[in-house]
């Protein structure tokens, strides 16, 4: 099996640490989204989407992560305490999974895009209303992950850590690279993200050294130009 | 089992039509999105996210759509074919599901959102620049779907019908209303629209009762304010 990603994206960095775990025999294919080695025809013939994570399997070429970690469970090469059989908790950890892409990921991705990236890609800020609005839809499913989801359990579909836990942490770390702490004001996000990681390293620092890299240098960008322009370059497009 | 929807959302009309289908003993309990009878605390008992489709069976109450599909299968309650055992297609299947969230379901609800439901709400017209934007997001959504998916298949993950056929299906019939024919210029989605509708039927024409009257009088309302009043007293939220 061939596994196609980029660390810097958060589904890549999730399956990343999914098959480093449970020890997946597959050839690790990084690629460079920054160098848009994802929109050449050579990829096009390996995902006809364009886009990382996806995998290669003799012939079954399959994009989407979570649709990945079913193959992954189906064909049992992953511990099934990451996607658990019994069918209550299965069915918890598929609304997870469910309610994760237009929560979870579509909110905090888009307040990363708006804030960080494409300011850094464009030159130009952020219209303050826009953010404004964005930020308050991040912060509604931050708030829904520590009132509904985590409420008074130990992980999101109970006592037990599962993928859904680790799709979720690998994408509230991301605006964390735009000086926003999910954390504040949430204890049980703060106690359930220590958990998760320290539950999954050493994999999951591995799979987030450049992130933490950028989070630790996000106060500095808002003070200094010199570094904001260093990751300007840095993700500049190739004309 | 107890099944909540409102045929109004289409994902309460795409599990209507597959427990119809497969005649899940269910017991079918409509509510008013309109009359806002999923925002009482009563409801917030039954769905914690306040939300149609959910289900209540026994002790398991579980919201999502595509999660209630899963559980369904797992019951054992469901045909094979609505969600295929073989692993290649149920990885093509789950590929297609994950996929629907950010694209059919968040591009095409979006537009219909903008251009129909808020103005018959607020009584303001969309932001002309806005609406562009997001036509164009559903069109892109709308072209991967006639040349990626579709391509030359009879559905979407190959010859035979599933339930990812009757998510998209009732996805795209949504922006009819607002008088956009998504099947313009688009053959091979014109083609795999009127056969999933065919094999659905009639429990697809009977889910769809509202909404193909509204479609048809879509053209009306642009002309004639009388009708645009009636639809706007008929979406006044209560005060």
């Amino acid at each position: 099996m061939k596994f196609y990603y980029d660390l810097f994206s958060q589904p890549s960095r999730t399956l990343y640490i999914l098959l480093k775990i449970n020890k997946v025999p597959a050839e690790f294919n990084p690629l460079s989204l920054r160098k848009t080695q994802h929109l050449t025809a050579k990829f096009k013939e390996i995902n006809r989407f364009q886009k990382v994570p996806c995998i290669v399997d003799n012939d079954l070429k399959l994009s989407e992560s979570i649709a990945i970690l079913r193959y992954l469970d189906g064909k049992g090469v992953i511990d099934e305490r990451w996607y658990p059989k019994e069918l209550h908790l299965r069915a918890r950890t598929d609304e997870y999974l469910a309610w994760h892409h237009n929560n979870t990921r579509l909110t905090l991705s888009l307040y990363f895009w708006q804030k960080w990236l494409h300011p850094l890609i464009t030159g130009r800020n952020p219209d303050p209303k826009q953010l404004a609005e964005t930020q308050k839809n991040m912060e509604k499913t931050l708030d829904s992950f520590e009132n509904i989801w985590l409420e008074n359990r130990k992980y999101l579909t109970g006592s037990e850590i599962n993928a859904a836990d680790v799709f979720a942490a690998c994408e509230i770390l991301q605006p964390m690279m735009a000086g926003y702490d999910p954390t504040r004001g949430r204890p049980n996000l703060g106690n359930w993200l220590q958990t998760v990681r320290s539950d999954l390293n050493p994999q999951f620092d591995e799979a987030h050294d450049i992130v933490m890299k950028i989070s630790k240098a996000s106060g500095i960008i808002q003070a200094q130009m010199k570094v904001v322009n260093f990751f300007r370059n840095l993700f500049r497009r190739k004309k």
